[in-house]
Protein backbone atom coordinates (compact mmCIF):
# COMPACT_ATOMS: atom_id res chain seq x y z
CA UNK A 1 0.00 0.00 0.00
CA UNK A 2 1.17 3.36 -1.22
CA UNK A 3 -0.87 6.08 -0.12
CA UNK A 4 -0.67 8.16 -3.55
CA UNK A 5 -0.69 11.65 -2.48
CA UNK A 6 2.63 11.42 -0.78
CA UNK A 7 4.73 13.99 -1.93
CA UNK A 8 8.37 13.22 -1.72
CA UNK A 9 10.36 15.89 -3.02
CA UNK A 10 13.44 15.00 -0.93
CA UNK A 11 14.78 11.28 -0.90
CA UNK A 12 15.11 11.83 3.02
CA UNK A 13 11.41 13.43 3.49
CA UNK A 14 7.99 11.91 3.15
CA UNK A 15 4.44 13.78 2.75
CA UNK A 16 3.09 16.31 4.50
CA UNK A 17 6.19 18.37 4.53
CA UNK A 18 9.53 17.08 5.97
CA UNK A 19 9.39 14.16 7.79
CA UNK A 20 11.19 11.54 7.12
CA UNK A 21 11.06 9.02 4.28
CA UNK A 22 9.88 6.03 6.43
CA UNK A 23 6.86 7.62 7.10
CA UNK A 24 5.50 7.63 3.99
CA UNK A 25 4.88 4.16 4.63
CA UNK A 26 1.31 4.06 5.60
CA UNK A 27 1.88 1.07 7.65
CA UNK A 28 4.69 2.30 9.41
CA UNK A 29 3.30 5.71 10.00
CA UNK A 30 0.17 3.65 11.76
CA UNK A 31 2.56 1.99 13.89
CA UNK A 32 4.12 5.28 14.63
CA UNK A 33 0.97 7.07 15.70
CA UNK A 34 -0.29 3.75 17.98
CA UNK A 35 3.10 3.98 19.61
CA UNK A 36 3.15 7.92 20.79
CA UNK A 37 -0.43 7.55 21.25
CA UNK A 38 0.56 4.45 24.18
CA UNK A 39 3.20 6.89 25.44
CA UNK A 40 0.68 9.87 25.56
CA UNK A 41 -1.39 8.19 27.17
CA UNK A 42 0.46 6.39 29.30
CA UNK A 43 2.09 9.69 30.82
CA UNK A 44 -0.94 11.15 31.21
CA UNK A 45 -2.66 8.70 32.92
CA UNK A 46 0.87 7.82 35.30
CA UNK A 47 0.42 11.70 35.72
CA UNK A 48 -2.91 11.53 37.02
CA UNK A 49 -2.25 8.52 39.73
CA UNK A 50 0.91 10.19 40.33
CA UNK A 51 -0.53 13.27 41.95
CA UNK A 52 -3.56 10.88 43.69
CA UNK A 53 -0.70 8.74 45.12
CA UNK A 54 1.30 12.19 46.81
CA UNK A 55 -2.04 12.43 48.64
CA UNK A 56 -0.52 9.45 51.02
CA UNK A 57 2.91 11.40 51.54
CA UNK A 58 4.02 11.60 55.23
CA UNK A 59 5.10 15.24 54.89
CA UNK A 60 4.13 18.19 52.54
CA UNK A 61 8.01 18.26 51.48
CA UNK A 62 7.34 14.52 50.00
CA UNK A 63 3.80 15.57 48.79
CA UNK A 64 5.91 18.15 46.87
CA UNK A 65 8.49 15.79 45.41
CA UNK A 66 5.80 13.49 44.05
CA UNK A 67 3.73 16.23 42.82
CA UNK A 68 6.79 17.41 40.95
CA UNK A 69 7.79 13.60 40.04
CA UNK A 70 4.09 13.91 38.14
CA UNK A 71 4.62 16.93 36.43
CA UNK A 72 7.85 16.26 34.79
CA UNK A 73 5.35 13.14 32.82
CA UNK A 74 2.65 15.78 32.09
CA UNK A 75 5.19 17.63 30.22
CA UNK A 76 6.14 15.15 27.88
CA UNK A 77 2.75 14.40 26.81
CA UNK A 78 2.44 17.97 24.54
CA UNK A 79 5.06 17.25 22.22
CA UNK A 80 3.79 13.76 21.35
CA UNK A 81 0.55 15.17 20.97
CA UNK A 82 2.13 17.42 18.40
CA UNK A 83 3.74 15.17 16.71
CA UNK A 84 0.76 12.58 16.60
CA UNK A 85 -1.20 15.70 14.63
CA UNK A 86 1.83 16.46 12.77
CA UNK A 87 1.69 13.08 10.82
CA UNK A 88 -2.01 13.17 10.49
CA UNK A 89 -3.45 11.68 13.44
CA UNK A 90 -6.11 12.31 15.76
CA UNK A 91 -4.13 12.52 19.02
CA UNK A 92 -7.03 12.19 21.39
CA UNK A 93 -8.41 9.68 18.97
CA UNK A 94 -5.43 7.58 18.35
CA UNK A 95 -5.14 7.16 22.34
CA UNK A 96 -8.82 6.19 22.83
CA UNK A 97 -7.92 2.58 22.01
CA UNK A 98 -5.23 2.22 25.14
CA UNK A 99 -7.33 3.81 27.93
CA UNK A 100 -8.73 0.34 28.65
CA UNK A 101 -5.02 -1.35 29.37
CA UNK A 102 -3.48 1.71 30.98
CA UNK A 103 -6.63 2.37 33.47
CA UNK A 104 -6.98 -1.53 34.11
CA UNK A 105 -2.94 -1.38 35.32
CA UNK A 106 -3.65 1.09 37.32
CA UNK A 107 -6.92 0.28 38.54
CA UNK A 108 -4.98 -3.14 39.18
CA UNK A 109 -2.28 -1.70 41.31
CA UNK A 110 -3.44 1.28 43.07
CA UNK A 111 -1.09 1.50 46.34
CA UNK A 112 -2.32 1.04 49.45
CA UNK A 113 -0.04 3.01 51.53
CA UNK A 114 2.91 5.70 50.64
CA UNK A 115 5.59 3.25 50.57
CA UNK A 116 3.99 1.19 47.72
CA UNK A 117 3.33 4.27 45.81
CA UNK A 118 6.57 5.04 45.79
CA UNK A 119 7.56 1.66 44.46
CA UNK A 120 4.96 1.47 41.53
CA UNK A 121 6.35 5.61 40.65
CA UNK A 122 9.76 3.80 40.70
CA UNK A 123 9.73 0.80 38.98
CA UNK A 124 6.30 1.40 36.20
CA UNK A 125 8.21 4.19 35.39
CA UNK A 126 11.46 2.83 34.72
CA UNK A 127 10.05 -0.52 33.06
CA UNK A 128 8.28 1.53 30.62
CA UNK A 129 11.29 3.51 29.93
CA UNK A 130 13.37 0.30 29.34
CA UNK A 131 10.68 -0.96 27.21
CA UNK A 132 10.02 2.22 24.75
CA UNK A 133 13.82 2.56 24.51
CA UNK A 134 14.22 -1.24 23.00
CA UNK A 135 11.44 -0.63 20.71
CA UNK A 136 12.58 2.97 19.64
CA UNK A 137 15.66 0.64 18.33
CA UNK A 138 13.69 -0.07 14.87
CA UNK A 139 12.21 3.62 14.96
CA UNK A 140 13.86 6.29 12.37
CA UNK A 141 15.83 8.71 14.08
CA UNK A 142 13.13 11.36 14.91
CA UNK A 143 10.80 9.44 15.92
CA UNK A 144 13.63 7.75 17.96
CA UNK A 145 14.44 10.65 19.83
CA UNK A 146 11.33 11.73 20.60
CA UNK A 147 10.64 8.43 21.94
CA UNK A 148 13.56 8.61 23.99
CA UNK A 149 13.11 11.61 25.15
CA UNK A 150 9.79 11.15 26.46
CA UNK A 151 10.56 8.84 28.79
CA UNK A 152 13.84 10.35 29.88
CA UNK A 153 14.69 9.61 33.89
CA UNK A 154 13.60 13.04 34.94
CA UNK A 155 16.00 12.28 38.07
CA UNK A 156 13.60 11.87 40.66
CA UNK A 157 13.96 7.96 41.28
CA UNK A 158 16.58 9.02 44.17
CA UNK A 159 13.34 10.00 46.32
CA UNK A 160 11.82 6.41 45.73
CA UNK A 161 15.08 4.71 46.57
CA UNK A 162 15.74 7.28 50.01
CA UNK A 163 12.17 6.89 51.19
CA UNK A 164 11.69 2.99 50.55
CA UNK A 165 15.81 2.22 51.79
CA UNK A 166 15.34 4.38 55.22
CA UNK A 167 11.54 2.96 55.62
CA UNK A 168 12.77 -0.74 55.17
CA UNK A 169 15.89 -0.17 57.27
CA UNK A 170 13.47 0.56 60.31
CA UNK A 171 11.07 -2.06 59.20
CA UNK A 172 12.05 -4.95 57.98
CA UNK A 173 8.30 -6.89 57.07
CA UNK A 174 7.70 -3.99 54.94
CA UNK A 175 10.45 -4.95 52.55
CA UNK A 176 8.87 -8.21 52.39
CA UNK A 177 5.52 -6.69 51.45
CA UNK A 178 7.20 -4.22 48.95
CA UNK A 179 9.00 -7.35 47.14
CA UNK A 180 6.07 -8.71 46.89
CA UNK A 181 4.26 -5.47 45.39
CA UNK A 182 7.14 -4.92 43.24
CA UNK A 183 6.60 -8.13 41.77
CA UNK A 184 2.61 -7.85 41.18
CA UNK A 185 3.49 -4.06 39.33
CA UNK A 186 5.62 -6.12 36.80
CA UNK A 187 3.16 -9.28 36.11
CA UNK A 188 0.74 -6.61 35.38
CA UNK A 189 2.66 -4.72 33.51
CA UNK A 190 3.35 -7.70 30.95
CA UNK A 191 -0.50 -8.50 31.54
CA UNK A 192 -1.74 -5.20 29.96
CA UNK A 193 1.24 -5.12 27.32
CA UNK A 194 0.25 -8.37 26.25
CA UNK A 195 -3.32 -7.43 25.97
CA UNK A 196 -2.00 -4.43 24.31
CA UNK A 197 -0.44 -6.55 21.43
CA UNK A 198 -3.43 -8.97 20.96
CA UNK A 199 -5.39 -5.88 19.92
CA UNK A 200 -2.80 -3.72 18.10
CA UNK A 201 -2.51 -5.15 15.09
CA UNK A 202 -0.07 -2.46 13.41
CA UNK A 203 2.07 -1.96 16.37
CA UNK A 204 2.21 -5.39 16.26
CA UNK A 205 3.52 -5.91 13.09
CA UNK A 206 5.88 -3.22 13.39
CA UNK A 207 7.65 -5.23 15.94
CA UNK A 208 8.27 -8.00 14.47
CA UNK A 209 9.18 -6.20 11.24
CA UNK A 210 8.86 -7.43 7.78
CA UNK A 211 10.51 -8.05 4.47
CA UNK A 212 11.69 -4.68 3.97
CA UNK A 213 12.00 -3.41 7.82
CA UNK A 214 13.75 -5.09 10.62
CA UNK A 215 12.12 -6.59 13.67
CA UNK A 216 11.98 -8.73 17.11
CA UNK A 217 11.88 -12.22 15.91
CA UNK A 218 10.67 -14.62 18.32
CA UNK A 219 13.96 -14.92 19.98
CA UNK A 220 14.87 -11.36 19.93
CA UNK A 221 11.52 -11.08 21.99
CA UNK A 222 12.68 -13.65 24.87
CA UNK A 223 16.21 -12.03 24.71
CA UNK A 224 14.20 -8.30 25.44
CA UNK A 225 12.03 -9.77 27.65
CA UNK A 226 15.03 -11.18 29.88
CA UNK A 227 17.05 -8.19 29.16
CA UNK A 228 13.63 -6.31 30.63
CA UNK A 229 13.63 -8.94 33.52
CA UNK A 230 17.15 -8.28 34.83
CA UNK A 231 16.76 -4.56 34.71
CA UNK A 232 13.97 -4.49 37.03
CA UNK A 233 15.41 -7.19 39.40
CA UNK A 234 18.45 -4.47 39.49
CA UNK A 235 15.97 -1.86 40.45
CA UNK A 236 14.36 -3.74 42.58
CA UNK A 237 17.75 -3.86 44.34
CA UNK A 238 18.59 -0.54 44.64
CA UNK A 239 15.52 -0.19 46.86
CA UNK A 240 16.96 -3.07 48.81
CA UNK A 241 14.22 -5.35 48.15
CA UNK A 242 14.50 -8.94 46.86
CA UNK A 243 13.69 -9.54 42.86
CA UNK B 1 13.56 44.03 66.91
CA UNK B 2 16.86 43.82 65.33
CA UNK B 3 18.26 40.42 64.76
CA UNK B 4 21.67 40.78 66.47
CA UNK B 5 23.52 38.37 63.44
CA UNK B 6 22.55 40.48 60.91
CA UNK B 7 25.40 41.34 58.95
CA UNK B 8 24.93 44.31 56.54
CA UNK B 9 27.99 44.62 54.16
CA UNK B 10 26.44 46.69 51.57
CA UNK B 11 23.70 49.42 52.19
CA UNK B 12 21.70 47.56 49.81
CA UNK B 13 22.03 44.13 51.17
CA UNK B 14 20.90 42.65 54.00
CA UNK B 15 21.80 39.46 56.49
CA UNK B 16 22.69 35.98 54.49
CA UNK B 17 24.24 37.44 51.13
CA UNK B 18 22.90 39.77 48.47
CA UNK B 19 19.44 40.52 49.68
CA UNK B 20 17.75 43.82 49.43
CA UNK B 21 17.94 45.89 52.89
CA UNK B 22 14.44 45.68 53.65
CA UNK B 23 14.77 41.81 54.78
CA UNK B 24 17.09 42.71 57.28
CA UNK B 25 14.32 44.01 59.08
CA UNK B 26 12.98 40.96 60.66
CA UNK B 27 9.42 41.46 60.88
CA UNK B 28 9.26 42.38 57.74
CA UNK B 29 10.79 38.93 56.33
CA UNK B 30 8.40 36.85 58.70
CA UNK B 31 5.16 38.63 56.64
CA UNK B 32 7.62 38.01 53.29
CA UNK B 33 8.02 34.19 54.05
CA UNK B 34 4.45 33.90 55.51
CA UNK B 35 3.26 35.51 51.99
CA UNK B 36 5.42 33.22 49.77
CA UNK B 37 4.47 30.45 51.58
CA UNK B 38 0.74 31.20 51.44
CA UNK B 39 1.25 31.73 47.92
CA UNK B 40 3.46 28.35 47.43
CA UNK B 41 0.74 26.04 49.44
CA UNK B 42 -1.97 27.81 47.01
CA UNK B 43 -0.54 26.79 43.79
CA UNK B 44 0.19 23.65 45.27
CA UNK B 45 -3.17 23.15 46.49
CA UNK B 46 -4.89 24.31 43.10
CA UNK B 47 -2.63 21.88 41.06
CA UNK B 48 -4.20 18.93 43.36
CA UNK B 49 -7.66 20.14 42.48
CA UNK B 50 -7.22 21.07 39.05
CA UNK B 51 -5.72 17.41 38.94
CA UNK B 52 -8.86 16.26 40.89
CA UNK B 53 -11.37 18.16 38.90
CA UNK B 54 -9.09 17.27 35.54
CA UNK B 55 -11.59 13.76 36.01
CA UNK B 56 -14.76 15.91 35.18
CA UNK B 57 -13.59 16.51 31.89
CA UNK B 58 -15.45 15.35 28.92
CA UNK B 59 -12.73 14.26 26.37
CA UNK B 60 -9.08 13.65 27.08
CA UNK B 61 -8.56 16.84 25.15
CA UNK B 62 -9.82 19.11 27.97
CA UNK B 63 -8.63 16.64 30.31
CA UNK B 64 -5.28 17.53 28.99
CA UNK B 65 -5.62 21.12 29.07
CA UNK B 66 -6.89 21.34 32.96
CA UNK B 67 -4.13 19.06 33.67
CA UNK B 68 -1.80 21.51 31.85
CA UNK B 69 -3.36 24.12 33.77
CA UNK B 70 -2.25 22.45 36.92
CA UNK B 71 0.86 21.23 36.10
CA UNK B 72 1.90 25.57 35.36
CA UNK B 73 0.53 25.92 38.92
CA UNK B 74 2.61 23.72 40.28
CA UNK B 75 5.79 25.15 38.31
CA UNK B 76 5.80 28.42 40.10
CA UNK B 77 5.78 26.38 43.88
CA UNK B 78 9.74 25.49 43.41
CA UNK B 79 10.58 29.05 43.38
CA UNK B 80 8.58 30.31 46.14
CA UNK B 81 10.45 27.43 48.32
CA UNK B 82 13.59 28.12 47.27
CA UNK B 83 13.37 31.84 48.11
CA UNK B 84 11.82 30.63 51.62
CA UNK B 85 14.64 29.03 52.26
CA UNK B 86 16.94 31.80 51.38
CA UNK B 87 15.76 34.20 53.63
CA UNK B 88 16.23 31.31 56.60
CA UNK B 89 12.83 29.93 56.81
CA UNK B 90 11.36 26.01 56.55
CA UNK B 91 9.51 26.34 53.32
CA UNK B 92 6.76 23.63 54.39
CA UNK B 93 6.66 24.65 57.93
CA UNK B 94 5.74 28.06 56.90
CA UNK B 95 3.16 26.56 54.69
CA UNK B 96 1.63 24.34 57.55
CA UNK B 97 -0.32 27.11 58.66
CA UNK B 98 -2.37 28.13 56.00
CA UNK B 99 -3.30 24.38 55.17
CA UNK B 100 -6.40 24.51 57.01
CA UNK B 101 -7.56 27.67 55.32
CA UNK B 102 -6.58 26.47 51.79
CA UNK B 103 -7.70 23.44 52.15
CA UNK B 104 -11.21 24.25 53.54
CA UNK B 105 -11.46 26.55 50.75
CA UNK B 106 -11.24 23.88 48.17
CA UNK B 107 -13.27 21.79 50.18
CA UNK B 108 -16.35 24.19 50.32
CA UNK B 109 -15.58 24.44 46.53
CA UNK B 110 -15.58 21.16 45.56
CA UNK B 111 -17.21 21.37 41.78
CA UNK B 112 -19.75 18.98 41.01
CA UNK B 113 -19.29 18.64 37.43
CA UNK B 114 -16.61 20.01 34.83
CA UNK B 115 -18.10 23.31 34.06
CA UNK B 116 -18.08 24.02 38.28
CA UNK B 117 -14.62 23.20 37.46
CA UNK B 118 -13.69 25.59 35.00
CA UNK B 119 -15.40 28.49 36.27
CA UNK B 120 -13.29 27.56 39.66
CA UNK B 121 -9.91 27.38 38.43
CA UNK B 122 -10.74 30.47 35.88
CA UNK B 123 -12.30 32.63 38.71
CA UNK B 124 -10.42 31.23 41.74
CA UNK B 125 -6.72 31.81 40.13
CA UNK B 126 -7.39 34.96 38.60
CA UNK B 127 -9.08 36.73 42.24
CA UNK B 128 -5.86 35.06 43.97
CA UNK B 129 -3.56 36.44 41.29
CA UNK B 130 -5.31 40.38 41.36
CA UNK B 131 -5.07 39.80 45.45
CA UNK B 132 -1.45 39.05 45.20
CA UNK B 133 -0.73 41.71 42.46
CA UNK B 134 -2.47 44.32 45.04
CA UNK B 135 -0.20 43.17 47.96
CA UNK B 136 3.12 43.33 45.71
CA UNK B 137 2.97 46.80 45.60
CA UNK B 138 4.30 46.78 48.86
CA UNK B 139 6.69 44.86 48.40
CA UNK B 140 10.60 44.99 48.12
CA UNK B 141 11.26 44.95 44.27
CA UNK B 142 12.96 41.51 44.31
CA UNK B 143 10.07 39.79 46.53
CA UNK B 144 7.65 41.91 44.16
CA UNK B 145 8.68 40.39 41.15
CA UNK B 146 8.73 36.90 42.18
CA UNK B 147 5.37 36.98 43.66
CA UNK B 148 3.99 38.81 40.36
CA UNK B 149 5.66 36.10 38.50
CA UNK B 150 4.62 33.22 40.32
CA UNK B 151 0.66 34.17 40.03
CA UNK B 152 1.16 35.58 36.01
CA UNK B 153 -1.45 34.55 33.97
CA UNK B 154 -0.48 30.85 32.21
CA UNK B 155 -3.06 32.45 29.37
CA UNK B 156 -4.99 28.54 29.89
CA UNK B 157 -7.73 31.36 30.97
CA UNK B 158 -9.27 30.72 27.36
CA UNK B 159 -10.42 27.25 28.02
CA UNK B 160 -12.77 28.44 30.65
CA UNK B 161 -13.81 30.71 28.99
CA UNK B 162 -14.43 29.28 25.39
CA UNK B 163 -16.21 26.05 26.91
CA UNK B 164 -18.21 28.22 29.32
CA UNK B 165 -19.58 30.36 26.54
CA UNK B 166 -20.25 27.64 24.52
CA UNK B 167 -21.99 25.46 27.37
CA UNK B 168 -24.35 28.28 28.47
CA UNK B 169 -25.30 29.48 25.20
CA UNK B 170 -26.80 26.02 24.51
CA UNK B 171 -27.88 25.46 28.05
CA UNK B 172 -29.12 28.78 29.49
CA UNK B 173 -30.28 27.84 33.08
CA UNK B 174 -26.30 26.36 33.33
CA UNK B 175 -25.42 30.24 33.08
CA UNK B 176 -27.53 30.67 36.33
CA UNK B 177 -26.47 27.80 38.48
CA UNK B 178 -22.60 29.10 37.41
CA UNK B 179 -23.14 32.28 38.00
CA UNK B 180 -24.47 31.43 42.15
CA UNK B 181 -21.52 29.61 41.94
CA UNK B 182 -19.13 31.89 40.91
CA UNK B 183 -20.25 34.53 43.91
CA UNK B 184 -19.96 31.30 45.74
CA UNK B 185 -16.17 31.22 45.23
CA UNK B 186 -15.85 34.55 45.82
CA UNK B 187 -17.61 34.39 49.32
CA UNK B 188 -15.33 31.26 50.11
CA UNK B 189 -12.50 33.37 49.33
CA UNK B 190 -12.88 36.11 51.30
CA UNK B 191 -13.98 33.76 54.38
CA UNK B 192 -11.04 32.36 53.88
CA UNK B 193 -8.79 35.53 53.52
CA UNK B 194 -9.98 36.93 56.39
CA UNK B 195 -9.47 33.91 58.55
CA UNK B 196 -5.72 34.05 57.67
CA UNK B 197 -5.26 38.06 58.48
CA UNK B 198 -7.01 36.99 61.73
CA UNK B 199 -4.39 34.45 62.15
CA UNK B 200 -1.52 35.73 61.05
CA UNK B 201 0.00 38.66 62.42
CA UNK B 202 3.22 39.51 61.05
CA UNK B 203 0.97 39.24 57.51
CA UNK B 204 -1.16 41.85 59.04
CA UNK B 205 1.08 44.10 60.39
CA UNK B 206 2.71 44.22 56.95
CA UNK B 207 0.27 44.84 55.51
CA UNK B 208 -1.22 47.87 57.29
CA UNK B 209 2.19 49.10 57.27
CA UNK B 210 4.07 51.21 60.02
CA UNK B 211 5.71 54.17 60.85
CA UNK B 212 8.43 53.20 58.84
CA UNK B 213 6.78 51.57 56.11
CA UNK B 214 3.92 52.49 53.80
CA UNK B 215 1.02 49.86 54.23
CA UNK B 216 -3.03 50.33 53.92
CA UNK B 217 -5.13 51.92 56.11
CA UNK B 218 -8.89 51.16 56.19
CA UNK B 219 -9.88 53.38 53.39
CA UNK B 220 -7.28 51.45 51.16
CA UNK B 221 -8.45 48.00 52.23
CA UNK B 222 -11.92 49.24 51.06
CA UNK B 223 -10.60 50.52 47.87
CA UNK B 224 -8.62 46.86 47.06
CA UNK B 225 -11.82 45.14 47.89
CA UNK B 226 -13.70 47.23 45.86
CA UNK B 227 -11.05 47.07 42.86
CA UNK B 228 -11.01 42.85 43.49
CA UNK B 229 -14.69 42.78 43.17
CA UNK B 230 -15.01 45.00 40.20
CA UNK B 231 -12.10 42.82 38.28
CA UNK B 232 -13.99 39.55 39.73
CA UNK B 233 -17.46 41.16 37.91
CA UNK B 234 -15.18 41.68 34.51
CA UNK B 235 -14.44 38.46 34.37
CA UNK B 236 -18.00 36.62 35.15
CA UNK B 237 -19.09 38.80 32.25
CA UNK B 238 -16.00 37.50 30.40
CA UNK B 239 -17.56 33.81 30.82
CA UNK B 240 -20.93 35.43 29.66
CA UNK B 241 -22.75 34.76 33.42
CA UNK B 242 -24.25 37.78 35.70
CA UNK B 243 -21.88 38.54 37.87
Amino acid sequence: MAESDVDTPAEDTAGGGDLPVALADPAYREAVIDLLAVIAYGELSAFERLVEDAKLAPSLEDKLALAQMAGAELAKVQPLVDRIALLGGDPFAAMAPFREALDEFHAHTAPADWYEGLVKAYVGDSLARDFYREIAAYLDPETRELVVSSVEDGRHSELAVDRVRRAIAADAPLGGRLALWGRRIMGEALIQAQRVAADRDALTAFLVGGVDRPGMDLAALGRMFTRLTELHSDRMGELGLEP
